[in-house]
């Protein structure tokens, strides 16, 4: 029996979902959620299915290009929905999206949707190895070869490959 | 055609989920997170509840008696569930179910259950009638008659019944 | 001579006072004082006042149904007042009222009103012995005696009674 | 009869009493609260009382120089007091004090006294006249003459005297 | 004379500097600087840079791939410097490079190195032009050039190429 | 060669650039910089200085008197600058001062100059020595007369001399 292999999750069992409400507090001058603010949130609901798969402390590594589609409003509903689309030896990226709903018609639309790499660190801040992920719908299995195909690009552009 | 239960929603379409990093910023000096910032989540989940039934700006009118059963830890996940019970011509209650996951073993604990009450506020901030609920399962049409039971226990403590 | 009587305070000696100015950062989208941030305020007014009783750290455990009567607005300044209404082996009641007072005219009214109940911790996070409280005014013993009534209620309540 | 001297206010009808509990969020590396963020609490405890007694949004245009004699830890009470001492035309003085408390013992010692002076806006922001002080006991008496003193200091620095 | 060519700017007359003291506030478990608020920094410079160029609000709207190299933290000073690289009609990317301090030993290293793309709004939210920027140096007109390359790859990976 | 005179260091050494951009959060019922934000940030910006110059942890002792000259707004850029002016055997004293930009003119007004001193500290938080300062400018002369001069005022009012 396959000891790993048992703590191997698949994307949905790493799933997160967060709820923000746009305060004031949150805001520019022109009543817009901070893209700062937004970023931030992602990045906690990136972390949280990061913890999720690897039972660790997790730090963030890399970021993948994202597009801010549509500013969300102060009042609007803000819907993020993190899961892991690939793992590595001890790293493992998460695609999140972020969703603003409008509180007076229900209407929603994507405000964003970002990659973000997290790394699982030991008791010393040290990486350390995570589970395996095991995709399954097609779908996932999609997001798992584009995701190694953005790791191969970060590491050429590194000059690290 | 009925045009106001064409707006009626089950509870489940009034469901969020919040998901919380415990971080230093939230906690006590054991490392325990606080009582205030539990309610405020809480809080924040019910309220957006009531917004995605009603559709109006929502302010927070009671709070049924609370007890926390187990504190989160720095460092924990927290989970909020929050979804409607009971609605009146103008004031919907919400359940709030709050777990704690340790991030290491993954095990989750409930660390609150709370029964909030909101009105919905018109632009003038005057309250506003909502739709109806229609709670569809066994469970929750338990709910909505306990939250009934609730309601009028609660008019009768502050002799308006 | 009784060194535990000697440690026995009266409600007024456990009384803490907080100020607080609604900001922009407390309100919701009407301009109004956020339900959650006021839960917030009332909870550390009440933790206080349960620190100066005990000289122990302290976590909230239990909180008595609240009535929102009327909601603060930005820029009003809002007057909290806790002190101990009831003290068990390791755990202690506390009563606080919330006065929102409009800064143009001075009018002040009641915002809220609520019961708390927070145990004292040893360093492991345990609970620990707390002196007694000695209720002086008949307001006090009143209070005292309708907090040992909402107890046996909410341990009746959890079939705990 | 005197409508403005019937608006006059005493120091003690001024009176703001804070109490904020301190949290690793407001620290620095050792533990100890942070010097801006004291003065923060010290500004809005001084507003208030510039509010009470004016009336009138206020902003803050003047301190006098301060020592921090104690630094307050992370769980420590603080307790500040704010009274006027001071009034001018359209500017209050206000002296505010802020006693460190340690949870364990109770033994509270001086951290901080300051004189912030505030200036009364009317709604386009412009400075607008307040109702006179009336010092009642000795001690506000020579308060008072000591802020004179102070504000003739200020203003010969300037060089506007 | 050319009124648009007036209100040119070189990079270096868009620059900010920010320094960020990483307070317990600002980290997880490990003590070390959260990935979300150190973009949330690097957010508010790349947009200040974007503000002292165009006179306008602004709206971040892209963010190029990026590498976290070093951990800042706790106690760290993090150094922000952002400036912009391109302009097109709307739109203005800028560099931002965050260094981290060691307050004992004062050694900075790199903890981050991101483009971001804000573009400028009217009193509407809608795009509105800005002036163009005039790179000087080799440097800065090697960063246009790249600039631009980015910007091409954005639009081809969006099928607007 | 003198190890403690190789430590020495200029004020231009020290310095410390902050950008930080007005947000709602920052604001009162106005739209203004609340006083108690600012003088945060200048307390942040000078703390950096004497942490770059001691390379130690460092808390703040003194205000010396500050003057409010100009209000910021809310969407403005606050610069903040601090240097040392002046070292003891274990204090410093910074000069801080603010400059609020208007973000659609540019133009820039000085809203506050503060001189605050910091002591260095050891790991059991008491006050440990620090290398000297070198003025090099005739200003940085100047400054550290009057430096100076004004910590034997302040002695010369506690009693001290």
């Amino acid at each position: 029996m396959d000891y790993v292999n048992d703590l191997a999750k698949t994307p949905r069992e790493t799933e997160i979902i967060m709820n923000e409400l746009v305060l004031p507090n949150d805001t520019n001058v022109l009543g817009n959620l901070l893209g700062g603010t937004l970023m931030h949130w992602i990045d906690l609901a990136g972390a949280m299915a990061a913890i999720k798969h690897s039972r660790k402390t997790v730090a963030t590594v890399a970021v993948d290009s994202i597009d801010f589609r549509h500013p969300a409003r102060m009042g609007e509903i803000v819907t993020l929905n993190a899961k892991l689309t690939w793992v590595g030896r001890t790293s493992m990226e998460a695609l999140i999206t972020a969703y603003a709903e409008n509180p007076k018609t229900g209407k929603t639309i994507l405000a964003n949707r970002a990659y973000f790499t997290f790394v699982a660190l030991d008791e010393d801040g040290k990486p350390t190895p995570v589970p395996p992920l095991r995709p399954e719908t097609e779908e996932e299995k999609n997001e798992y070869c584009e995701a190694e195909r953005r790791r191969l690009e970060r590491l050429r552009k590194k000059g690290k490959l």
